[in-house]
């Protein structure tokens, strides 16, 4: 299977195309692009059976991408909002494909407050409009049939010293939820995409893949119940991108007719793990930001919360 | 009962014996006060049955009162690290009452990370060294027989609309450790006390008491294994704050013979509801607080984390 | 002169006439009321001549008060944009009085960026749009006729050592705009004004005013150009709370006709000094301040920051 | 010239010598290493003359670089008071060489500190511990002889508008200190030195060089006081990486015996544009930095607060 080092499954169709030299769409793998506006691109993305899963690497079901151009450069409110808009129709959309209008959900926010690369997750669940709390509390507070909503922050294994799979089996098995939805930094391979890129998708989640950590699978397998996720690629590791740069970097000699055997031969291999060495020091996780990078969580925070609690 | 509006056992002892004008300790109230240095003076108030349950309105058990002086002007560093040394070893010696040197142990931080009033609890779960993942993981790089230590900030009920005891039951059910060790803010009568005074006790805690919004309570009894709670006053509620300045103000009236029996009973009376209704708005909590509160938290957290890596 | 304890023209107009029982406007005060809507309220004082002056405490200029209801309680963007406009218009009629369109205009945040009730100017600074670098480096991307627009934050005496007119001086006499608008903390009697209120006068500021720490005046005397400053109460000293609880409290005792000659003295006298005494300890600044402190701060950053934008 | 990419004169120097094959020290050039234990280790590098001005592109002067390994990964306060100190020292010997024990010092903490990366000047600041104020308004506090001392933090030009030199010029015009010791972000071409690498130098600074945005010269020759710089390394810019691994890359081939006249001729080159083009997108600084740069920066802001105060 291709090392795809990207856990968007758009960027992995496109891949495994490129790889492959398809100019059809692989079997087993659906998808449809919608232009929005000029900023705003959907991409629904279906892996329809094992032919796909196998292909691309990724469970049968529905993968969303939205993505988002120009959100980094300048915060325009009109812009947020919109954003938020298409996120909240394609999030009513995948979760009304799973429980009825007034199934109780659980709102995850993975990742690190304190770490700003990491921290998105957890700044959306302070935003998270609850609700459970006041109809257990309160009844007289909120119309009937309104929708049991709750949230929570669990923290990484590293703070904690406990799975997060651990935590949220605990919480689920007190509190019964219908369905999870859980908020993730995914890996990305472009740097474009950084926090300017959602996707939704309902086969669950393995928190951290994103920043080379694997955790325990978070999904309707391990839970018990659906569960829709919410990637967000925040951050590109370097190795991948100087990979990426070796590659482009070979095309253009290619191109400039200034390319020979060895030069294809390192093109056609996959040079990470080398890259990765030579990029010392080890002891910690390199990664590629834009330098602006608390101001793109600002806006995407907002993006996330008002999308999600819109669409709830 | 008298209406303390504090939860330091201490000062709930003074309350009582100067209302009820008592020169001896209350019976089944034991106490010691130990003078460490110039700074910092610990307090051990035993309740040893129900007479003394009921008199102070506190469970059979152990109240320790640690108090830093001038801990708020000036940060020191080796006031710090005494204060977390004391602190460590009162604290280890009430774990060793309950567990064993390798009993698991879950620290539990309550509180809002974004209320600054509030973060202590969240703040000190990010310092405190969880050792659980590596044992379970790298046993290779920890010593046999380390105690495993886990870590939680559960968030508060507005945000979550989840109670804290829903969350820590389901992780304790699925974790199992062997005793808790929960952080949280705690109601004081006194300004002196505000991020300078911490009350280690065995016998539980009901959250959110210390700002007015009582939730279950996480204790032995509803969890099923020893709860041992580190409450920190940050904060003063203004109506006690009033009521108690104008107690002093009739008191100084008295001595200077210039009060009279309106004012006497006025000084008798609880003025507590009414200040509170004079106190508008009404909308939410007014807190009385240090303007330098983001350092004193800051101070506390240094104290609280290393104390409970210490004795851990 | 009557010690009013707050920074608010309108609030020291009413406690004048409350202290003279006045029916009538104060003689060189002139005022009017508009209701923007069911919460938004603009008042107008402006102080004619030197009996105003007298009375009020205040030098001869225009005060403008623009008071937000329920701001505080939910944020809605809705209401902030509203509040931001009416700032914004009202700002714009007074920079219009002593500039021109194209008028070079440094705004100034004071304030503490590490004290969160001390955090508002520093915050509005970082949202300001800045373009005089633009037009010195890069006119091809602005229009013609665009304003210079600067903005600093120059710190608090305690943490640079300098006072904030020397620091200002400096910069006025190197880029030399045509005027100042200067955001700061204000003093107010009322809890209710807490972030939720915006003075705007054209007759300079004395920084720290609100929290107790008078500095030397940044007005058109001091440095040259006109200084509009916008002050928002963002707490409420604890004695002034105290000492208006017990007015409040013996004006309850003396319709339920309880009260007594000496309860009526009491309230006739000053008690703040007394009261402060008593309200140990005296090493920091105590403050009242909602616990919500830091949303309010948010809120209230993005109505300045936004209005003063509008208006330039 | 070379292109050296890196603002400490010790890899300069160390390119030079590569790039020319040199095997002794460059004309001009002076330099020693003091191993100070087995994690700090300081280099001293001198410019004497103009030739070696020349060949590192940097002014006459000292240059001394304080390296302290391993200080990323586990927050040890012994080693950051250790560092501290080793800075104190070769701090207090170069501020001894240019004023007298009296003379004031005016401290200055370039960048932002909403951007985290960018942070650490500003947040040095907030713990200087000024004593102008207290020597001008309360002489009685301090010793006599005590020396001034003040701390600015300017902002920079995209929020304020004014460039830093302008701000400077203004203060020190008003204030009068006769030294300047000025914090900033450095380029550096070593991932191994972000967060742990210290640059003291006595020729002034070029705000900004370490992150692409050159500003007016903080100097003696522009401020007419005697300027000393502590420059650290906070990120690595992407294409400097990659141009670096692509050069490792090649030699790694040339080692292996797999390279060619090609892949000589690439190596030979100054890639960097050329990567730069094909690293989009174009429209912000993309950085490379750990993933947990929030808590380097606090540590290294720890050592350089202290280092400073230790020094004077």
């Amino acid at each position: 299977m291709i090392n795809f080092r990207t856990d968007l499954a758009s960027e992995r169709r496109d891949l495994y195309k490129k790889t492959h030299n398809l100019e059809n769409e692989i079997d087993g793998v659906e998808s449809e692009k919608e232009v929005i506006d000029q900023n705003i691109t959907v991409e629904r993305v279906r892996i329809t059976n094992e032919e796909g899963e196998k292909a691309i690497g990724k469970l049968i079901g529905n993968y969303i991408t939205i993505d988002v151009k120009n959100l980094k450069i300048a915060r325009e409110d009109e812009e947020i909002k919109k954003s938020a808009e298409v996120l909240a129709e394609e999030l009513k959309k995948i979760i009304d494909m799973h429980i009825d209008k007034s199934g109780e959900v659980l709102v995850v926010g993975l990742g690190n407050i304190y770490v700003t690369p990491d921290s998105l997750g957890p700044k959306v669940i302070n935003e998270i409009e609850v609700t459970r709390h006041i109809i257990k509390y309160l009844p007289q507070y909120v119309e009937e049939g309104t929708r049991e909503i709750s949230a929570i922050s669990p923290g990484v294994l590293g703070t904690t010293g406990i799975e997060t799979l651990e935590i949220l089996k605990g919480i689920v098995d007190n509190i019964h939820p219908k369905l999870l939805i859980v908020i993730d930094a995914l890996a990305s391979r472009s740097i474009e995409r950084i926090n300017s890129t959602i996707q939704i998708s309902d086969t669950g989640i393995v928190p951290g893949a994103g920043v080379g950590n694997k955790r325990a699978e978070i999904s309707k397998r391990t839970l018990g119940i659906p569960v829709i996720s919410l990637g967000i690629p925040t951050v590109v590791e370097t190795a991948v991108l100087v990979n990426d740069c070796l590659d482009l970097f070979i095309e253009k000699l290619q191109n400039d007719a200034k390319s020979n055997d060895v030069l294809n031969k390192i093109k056609e291999d996959d040079n990470y793990e080398e890259i990765k060495e030579a990029l010392l020091p080890k002891e910690y996780n390199l990664i590629v930001t834009p330098k602006e990078i608390d101001d793109l969580i600002e806006n995407m925070k907002d993006i996330v919360a008002s999308g999600i609690n819109l669409s709830l």
